[in-house]
């Protein structure tokens, strides 16, 4: 029995969960809060994606987040996004509200069908939620050989170029586009220079982070985690003004106008702070569609052979290799399809089977493959 | 008589020409090589922009390059671009080898059609050629109180994140977005840290460079800016990969997907070496022009909002300032009009005048008011 193991064993202990099972654990836990099942499927496929790309800050681990949203209906657990005006090739849409995967499905869907017809859908909305990796949206695209863009604003996290507050999110981009055989190239990236987690991470482990990260409370670049954590901020990528910032904080700008500006949500400094739900959060999303066949013949075979030249590079360090962007997610989901399974930190299985029994979700997740 | 000057004071010393001036000096010398006046004026307008701008490197300074593309007839003198493909929303454009601005000022005017339509327009191009700054394509959507975007690629001088060779060009982005009076927001950046202009400066001035600009043959980051112009390469903005220099890679060849791959043209290695002009550039670029009538209600009081919380906030440097995308070249042309003209390094003056009197350009730029 797996409570059993010593404390400090169980620690450093991972364990593997079939897909499977924490798809359906997660639509169990969401539903039992009553969140409409369609929803709660939704918000469970996102989320493993997630885990199995490798971005665990973006899966299982904040499943309570999403629960404890429907909880306290500051996230409506049923109704559908609604389209409040539309061309044939843009819409803006209102999320109403609902969980966050529900509106990027929903806006997603609408900018694929939009560029079947005429080459392009542009789909913004307001009234929104967190809505996972922004990877999994853009994705969607490759379904049916486009290039696919996801956007979204977040709480402020980010320190502008210069200044010592927070005023913009994390705010990612992610450009997914096809290549030949299943192949593509997947662009999903916060516009700071590391996600929060990351910092945490160090911080926990009495590690110092590098310069370029994150700068404390008076705007400083600094490599102690606990000034940034403590009233200090991350910093856009590029780092300090001296090695280019400024175009990370330009970019997580150009978000804002693409999502909270365009859409009506709220935006930069409005949104509501990381974690403090005291508020609904009216996130501003974009998601668009390209179809290639819209433009020149061999599309795929110059993405093929884009990839290809990239991965070929003769590497600087002997023994590692040039990757394309989403080839690490690529190769984390690999090894999941190897071992059968998402490998899990214990504790966050715990910690989320403590949540599943609070809300009285009796199948709990299996966390007796230790591994 | 200035040519009087000690040559060392001639060295340092500056001089200001009145823009208008600069606009007819570098129409004359384009039309005295054979390009059609409508082009020489498309390609004036665009150099003294990026010049009252303040990125000299982008503007007269380049002149002699355009003309040399005229005079061997690498580039093509008269005729106009042609679309090839187009619906309600989209456009696929052959350059027809043209100037980059003819072919750049081509596609942002039907983008904006397109966009005052159907709420967007996204226009490729191939067979274009350099355009100058990408903002002054992506400003032309401001008088249209749109939002613009142009993106180029261009010859390979970056090297990606754990490579030692340069397969990607610095290929910017630039994204402009209307507030209220006149005022925006206009991204227009390198998805390199720097240009290569910036490491060229610190060479000829015999300082290092700061890390994470540059890498050497074996691609490790330097700060000796030899080592960059001897076979290394200029590094993807976030610099290195613990700092996530993978990021500005990826923005990199996001900009080829909507540039060289989807138009068509060359790409990434394929695309010519920079300064060597032996053959056709074949350049692929990008125009998007988003309608914000067709979205949220209030865009421009948003975008006004964004700018001015930013613009207030406490600098970290007491006596600096937080600035917007954008407004260090605004105060540059706010700079050049209450001087009266453009201030010009003597050098560069004196260069093309030389290159005028070589084809016969008799009225040149005057370089007696040095400041």
């Amino acid at each position: 029995m797996l409570n059993l193991l010593p404390c400090r064993l169980r620690m450093h202990a991972w364990c593997l969960i079939p897909k499977g099972d924490v798809l359906s654990f997660i639509e169990k836990c969401m539903v039992a809060v009553g969140t409409k099942p369609q929803h709660a499927c939704s918000l469970a496929e996102v989320l493993v994606e997630g885990d199995m790309r490798g971005h665990y800050s973006h899966g299982l681990n904040r499943m309570d987040m999403y629960v404890k949203d429907i909880e306290t209906q500051i996230c409506e657990k049923e109704g559908e996004p609604v389209i409040e005006k539309e061309t044939v090739a843009t819409a803006l849409v209102d999320g109403r509200n609902l969980l966050g995967p529900v509106v990027g499905n929903f806006c997603m869907d609408l900018a694929i069908r939009k560029a079947k017809e005429v080459g392009i859908g542009w789909v913004v909305a307001h009234g929104s939620n967190h809505y996972g990796i922004a990877g999994y949206y853009s994705m969607q695209a490759l379904k049916e050989n486009m290039i696919g863009m996801s956007y979204t604003n977040t709480s402020p996290l980010v320190v502008p170029t210069r200044a010592k507050e927070c005023t913009l999110g994390t705010n990612p981009i992610s450009v997914a586009a096809p290549a030949k055989d299943g192949d593509s190239f997947v662009l999903d990236m916060a516009t700071s220079a590391v996600a929060l987690g990351k910092v945490e991470l160090h911080h926990r482990r009495g590690d110092d982070i590098p310069e370029g990260w994150g700068c404390d409370a008076q705007g400083q670049v600094v490599t102690d985690p606990s000034k940034v954590l403590n009233g200090g901020g991350l910093i856009p990528i590029g780092g300090s003004e001296d090695t280019g910032g400024y175009k990370g904080y330009g970019l997580g700008m150009m978000v804002e106008v693409f999502c909270g500006i365009l859409a009506g949500a709220e935006y930069s400094r409005h949104v509501r702070t990381w974690k403090v739900t005291n508020k609904v959060a009216n996130l501003g999303q974009c998601f668009v569609a390209i179809n290639p066949e819209n433009f020149a013949p061999g599309f795929n075979d110059r993405m093929a052979d884009m990839l290809s030249i990239h991965r070929q590079l003769d590497p600087a360090v002997p023994g590692s290799s040039v990757l394309a962007p989403g080839d690490p997610e690529r190769m984390n989901m690999e090894k999941c399809a190897e071992m059968g399974g998402i490998p899990y930190h214990l504790s966050v299985v715990d910690f989320m089977n403590n949540c599943a029994r609070r809300i009285g979700v009796t199948q709990l997740l299996p966390c007796d493959k230790v591994i």
